[in-house]
């Protein structure tokens, strides 16, 4: 704990108080870590703190909830929570198109596509970081957006979405085949939202 | 070029004879370092050979064709080629079911799905890896795919193919979300196949 005063000083900006720890920044790292360590379901906002050295108390003011540590942590774009409303707001038989639109315009940014690109990348080099990242995407998107579907295939039915969603983004976005990537927004979301629909709300075959 | 048989000597299996150097071997590092550098397009035959140090005669010798160079430098488990006829041959109509199929038992084994995660994982993190990835599966997996399609819009089809099942790749094989996870293959394959099915002939909603 000795170094941490010499740690925070390198990359203080000039004209901060000398002393002066960059706390949120060290709850933030040590996040980090622990999500690495313990995957999303095992850390803690108590393990967080105690590795920040800092109260439990102070983690839940700076940032409210572990999924919102989690967010400000890996720097993604937005909290799940505030964009999964959107998504199940409306018909069900509209929720396809939703979901292919929510998904293109967070992907269709290079700025919001990065963080989420830069966790998949670890989870295909890591074995936490994928298990990290499943309990993540399960816990904050796929879980929400199951919950207002009926059937009792509801979790499979919004995991095969996120394994078009998935895909699309890496071809349109990241290897770029075209005339895939080419295409327009509006081009994609009606060839893509049927299948999502279909996912969603159609009969599908049982096991 | 002195440092060749010396480079060679090292990893060279008990019994083989001084001064043979391990050709195939050069001139598979020399063909990953092109690619890399110019991208599949953009690497020739000619410029392995030269890199490798050898007659252009020999790399033809060793592996026939540049996407078989390439096979074996990514070490990939199969020729696309050889693979890509079992799904054309038949009815179209069964088409998505084959291709579902085809991936399920490639992705399915932990060692024919390892080089391809490692391509997926290369271009996540590198422009030239991604340009390498896109110009190798459109050339030798997209492109032969789509030959046998009537539609103006062939390409986009297979594409479309494309990102379903590297995102199912992804969703099922590494990041492993459950249920899908676990689901069986047959499972898999029915859930997915008229997916695959609508992309290939059902009528689309055009640009």
């Amino acid at each position: 704990m000795s170094s941490q005063p010499l740690r925070s000083r390198r990359g203080r900006p000039p004209g901060r108080r000398p002393g002066a720890p960059d706390t949120r920044g060290e709850i933030l790292a040590a996040a980090r870590a622990q999500f690495a360590a313990h995957g999303y379901d095992g850390a803690t906002i108590r393990g967080i703190a105690t590795a920040a050295g800092v109260d439990p108390a102070l983690v839940h003011h700076y940032f409210g909830t572990k999924e919102r540590v989690f967010v400000a942590a890996m720097e993604l774009p937005f909290v799940p929570a505030d964009v999964t409303g959107a998504v199940i707001a409306g018909d069900q038989g509209g929720m396809g198109e939703r979901l292919a639109r929510l998904f293109v315009s967070v992907w269709g940014n290079p700025v919001t596509r990065a963080p989420f690109l830069a966790l998949i990348r670890s989870a295909l080099g890591h074995e936490m970081a994928a298990t990290m990242l499943r309990q993540f995407v399960r816990g904050a998107l796929l879980s929400p957006l199951a919950s207002v579907l009926t059937a009792p295939d509801r979790e499979l039915r919004i995991e095969l979405c996120a394994s078009q969603l998935i895909g699309l983004g890496l071809a349109r976005y990241v290897i770029r085949i075209e005339p895939l990537a080419s295409a327009s927004d509006e081009e994609v979301i009606a060839l893509v939202a049927p299948t999502l629909q279909r996912y969603l709300t159609a009969h599908l075959p049982g096991p």
